[in-house]
């Protein structure tokens, strides 16, 4: 039976992009079916949610997503966007990205960095997505048992507790072990034979320990994979100094976060960088770059990235030949440097780029 | 009368590097009265606390200090290190660079991210140093009070509150206030006109309030400085691939470690970046290198990041003539690619790199 992928264009660039990739990844004739929902900026000014009721039950109902872009703007902006019948109702928006990532309990956010030109490097960063940092315990003004927490510090003292703000970074041995379990398969299954974990110990010293524990003790099931910990400060330097050290980087959400943009900046810029959100029930797939809404309808933007989101995703549903097959021809387009886009130093449009991918398709 | 300064030069290579690199600067015949002290893993093996009282003494003699470099080891390896005498008292180790910046209040963590070729960037990181993720707020197993707030969490919940962790990011309008005066104080005395706060508002939404107030309000008494805040992720992406857009970028402690480490990474590395940490009462400037115990007594360790560290501190005492001249030296020593070390692609040693520095200073 085909499987099925909810499409979910959304904002700025994301629809023309998504139309210019699937186009060109129809040589491929994939046994999939393709199902479009809507996302984003016009649902939240519409509806009141960026993700309405319509599209969870469409995500219910495929195996998987592929997302285009969501336009990110501050929070303290949205409610004035909001259709006039719907103000002043208590709506807050939240991220549709992070709406999917915690309902969907999609905690491995996997970004693959790779060095198209000359294969120099090749490694992924897995990001946890649903604790650390942003797991959304974030407060201005603290009440007594959290000032109780910090008082002793002498800022927080000179501060005071309304002038006070808190972010938890939680870490869960149920969070750490399933994303090292994740990290150790993912490196299995694409032969790599090192897995680095970036923390820092030095600073953090009880909390590192929770994951050094639970680190050292799952790696005794994976025998064949070295396992190391970081410093994170040394893995931003490493990565721009000797990316290829790196097999499998695996990190916390917020350090993640960090790391995986600068993977992206490593490559040669958004415009390359791919990602899938996975959890044990669902998952989903995105370009990392955004919705870019000065750049909409100019045709310019550049779509391998979202050729290679495709080619991930094709490799998470089992079509690993396909999907080897779009990344090979996204490779070649991109190295002869000949039809490429501005991010690139080329000065071809988004589909004439999409349709060189789509002619490589048919030669290889 | 002359200034002092108390020079700490620790472990490692941090002795060998800073021999040289005072022997280079003894051409500018600064007005300086050099005190050397004691600080690091000796001084924690024999004495069970690696900044010993004499050197807190000497520290408050002196007007600033000059560190090697301090060798990091995991928290847990640190008893097994001390004298038996020692052992079993209960001493705990706390790197010695976290006990300057707190014990002296040094909260600005100055990184001129230079680029030493082509001139192309030239900006400042300022990391706060005494607040934030790295507050010393960090829990494995929750007592009551701090379970009670995470507790609605499911990865908490399913995990319990012995297998939770916590750290707290502390973020208060006294560290805040005074970190964005100093960035915009900088500005203005280093000639640049955009200030940059990196931060995560997107999904931070409460505590970044508190930041965005803080800079609005701020930025109104500095009407020639712009200023931003703009996501620490993308900030990571640009430093890779158009640092010259920043001029002061201003971050939270963790955000700031790790963007300063990669910003030595965009400068070529660890053997040309300095630093200085500062507060309203002392200071002290050190190279960002570790004490890589690898390369002790091999004369291979790049001598440049600790030279330009001394014209950083030259700058802080009021020395900026000599301080220049210096720093020119290390840039067409560097720039030339003749006598450099094995980080730059040259075989000189250290002795010869800082030679070849005295030189420049003699001609100059
Ligand atoms: C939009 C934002 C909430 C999101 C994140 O930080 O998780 C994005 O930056 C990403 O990295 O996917
Ligand atoms: C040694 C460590 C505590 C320190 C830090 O992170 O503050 C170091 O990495 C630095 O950046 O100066």
């Amino acid at each position: 039976p085909k499987k099925s992928v909810a499409v979910l264009p959304g904002d700025g660039i994301g629809p023309e992009v998504v139309s210019a990739a699937l186009d060109a990844v129809e040589k491929l004739d994939l046994p999939l079916e393709f199902r479009f929902g809507d996302i984003g900026w016009d649902c939240w000014r519409e509806e009141g949610d960026p993700v309405p009721q319509r599209t969870w039950k469409l995500l219910e109902e495929t195996d998987t997503c592929l997302l285009g872009a969501i336009t990110s703007k501050p929070v303290r902006e949205t409610e004035a966007e909001l259709a006039p019948s719907l103000r002043g109702t208590g709506l807050q928006y939240v991220s549709p990205v992070l709406q999917l990532r915690q309902r969907l309990g999609l905690y491995a956010n996997i970004r693959p960095v790779t060095d198209l030109d000359g294969g120099r490097f090749d490694f992924t960063v897995i990001r946890e997505n649903t604790e650390g940092l942003y797991a959304g315990i974030d407060v201005h003004g603290l009440d007594e048992p959290l000032w109780n927490a910090v008082r002793h510090h002498p800022n927080a003292a000179a501060s005071g507790p309304e002038d006070t703000s808190l972010t938890l970074r939680l870490q869960t041995r149920h969070g750490i072990d399933r994303l090292l379990r994740f990290g150790f398969a993912h490196a299995e299954a694409h032969g790599k034979r090192l897995l680095t974990v970036a923390d820092k110990p030095m600073v953090l010293r009880n909390s590192s320990n929770l994951l050094r524990e639970r680190l050292e003790l799952i790696a005794q099931e994976h025998p064949d994979t070295e396992a190391e910990i970081l410093n994170v400060d040394a893995v931003a330097l490493w990565m721009v100094r000797r990316p290829e050290r790196f097999g499998v980087l695996v990190a916390e959400n917020m350090f993640g976060d960090i790391l995986s943009d600068l993977g992206a900046g490593v490559m040669g810029g958004l415009g390359l960088a791919p990602s899938g959100n996975i959890g044990d029930h669902g998952s989903y797939f995105e370009p990392v770059h955004g919705s870019a809404p000065g750049m909409v309808g100019k045709d310019r933007a550049n779509p391998m990235a979202m050729l290679l989101t495709i080619s991930q995703m094709l490799g998470h549903l089992g079509l690993d030949v396909p999907g080897e097959e779009l990344r090979n021809a996204v490779r070649t387009v991109a190295r002869a440097r000949k039809t490429v886009t501005y991010d690139l130093g080329g000065t071809s449009g988004t589909r004439e780029v999409a349709r060189a991918v789509a002619d490589r398709l048919e030669e290889g």
